[in-house]
């Protein structure tokens, strides 16, 4: 949607591991070098950004490509993370949490926190961290940010519920909850989102005694994996300003 | 996310084309049929909920599950249509649309019009709209609503704009637009979203003299169909009070 910057190999941004220094010379890893060259098809001289995901953000001018792909750090910046969510998700139906990953890390989410409830947990899959964290990848480049999301394993509710919760602003997404107030949320926010089958009465009522406030995000019930994204996309909006 | 209501089969919520009137015995044909008999395993003497798409719910008991569903029509109440919003979207990449149709019908879209550009037109398909219909239908099925969403054949940007445009309240989202306003809109809008390519400068500046305002929805940059879902995210809950 935004037109490709001139001068820059498009959409030439990338994920490293580590970043450097200023006047530094490096060699891409294997999946960027592939992406620079063979997909960007960028040249010696050109310019790329690339974040480390950590909030680094750096200049990098294309000093070779060829069998490998090297570059030469010309400015480092590091920002500050704004501001942060977190959600809490409960297992939606069948394989529809691949597509929530890639959606959640493009709005900006912070960290993706699977939630097992009493109703539902998430199958244990090995194969599926890595492919997560593929998928949050490809999505940060996209999305030009320079802040990864976090992924982290699977907890119970139970458990969560039982430590203390670091964010100050707490939401539980479900149909019959207030309106999704308007205003910008400036704090650290945590949102609840319930398994395909629901959060138990008794889950909900620990949910409420921790601060979790219930709001409404569409007019109609929707499933899990989209009470994430309209529930990311109400605080991607309230943070984009 | 809502617990089910007691006493209903679950989830118990039906698309039938006709839904007669108060008194009416009728057979369910043969998808919902199948749908009340083997998913949700209802016996005679339930209760169900069912809609036309157009407005009307209708409540009904279940008269007989056999090799015929029969049921009789209880009562039937026509809903006003709400707000209405309609989504001029571009060619996303790949096969990126389908659940992009669940997601927009489950958050209540009003109607969906795949829109061809100068730097990417959808690729012909004639099994596409019947695919779309049928995940619009489980998206309504699914979140309760009473309207479908309807899906348009593509057109042009050019052919839409040459002709007048029904919503008053039109947006264009692109990540260097305005942050979309936090009040609510009573009107019907229309949204319009660039392809993966973007939209050209030439068309950027035809939806700004109709009057489309660039609104931004994420500080980073989101794929079409992200750019749809927060888009529909943000009037959904506008019009979800």
């Amino acid at each position: 949607m935004r037109p490709e910057r001139r001068g820059e190999a498009s959409p030439s941004f990338l994920l490293l591991e580590s970043l450097g220094a200023p006047g530094d010379s490096i060699a891409l890893p294997e999946q960027e070098a592939h992406y620079v060259a063979r997909v960007c098809r960028a040249r010696a001289g050109e310019r790329l950004t690339a974040t480390d995901g950590r909030g680094g953000v750096a200049q990098l001018e294309l000093l070779e490509v060829a069998r490998e792909v090297r570059a030469r750090i010309e400015s480092l910046e590091r920002h500050e993370r704004g501001r942060e969510a977190t959600i809490w998700c409960g297992a939606p139906e069948g394989e529809r949490a691949d597509w929530l990953i890639e959606k959640l890390a493009e709005l900006g989410v912070t960290r993706f926190q699977p939630l097992d409830t009493e109703r539902a947990t998430w199958r244990p899959a090995a194969s599926r961290a890595e492919r997560w964290r593929r998928l949050a990848a490809a999505a940060l480049r996209q999305s030009r940010q320079c802040w990864s999301m976090e992924i982290l394993p699977p907890r119970s509710l139970r458990e969560l519920l039982g430590a203390p919760i670091d964010e100050p602003s707490r939401w539980l997404a479900e149909p019959e909850g207030a309106r999704a107030p308007s205003l910008p949320i400036r704090e650290r926010v945590v949102g609840s989102i319930g398994p395909a089958q629901g959060f138990s009465a008794a889950e909900r009522a620990s949910l409420i005694e921790q601060g979790f406030l219930p709001i409404s995000l569409a007019s109609g019930r929707l499933r899990s994996e989209t009470a994430a994204l309209a529930w990311a996309a109400w605080w991607a909006l309230a943070s984009s300003s």
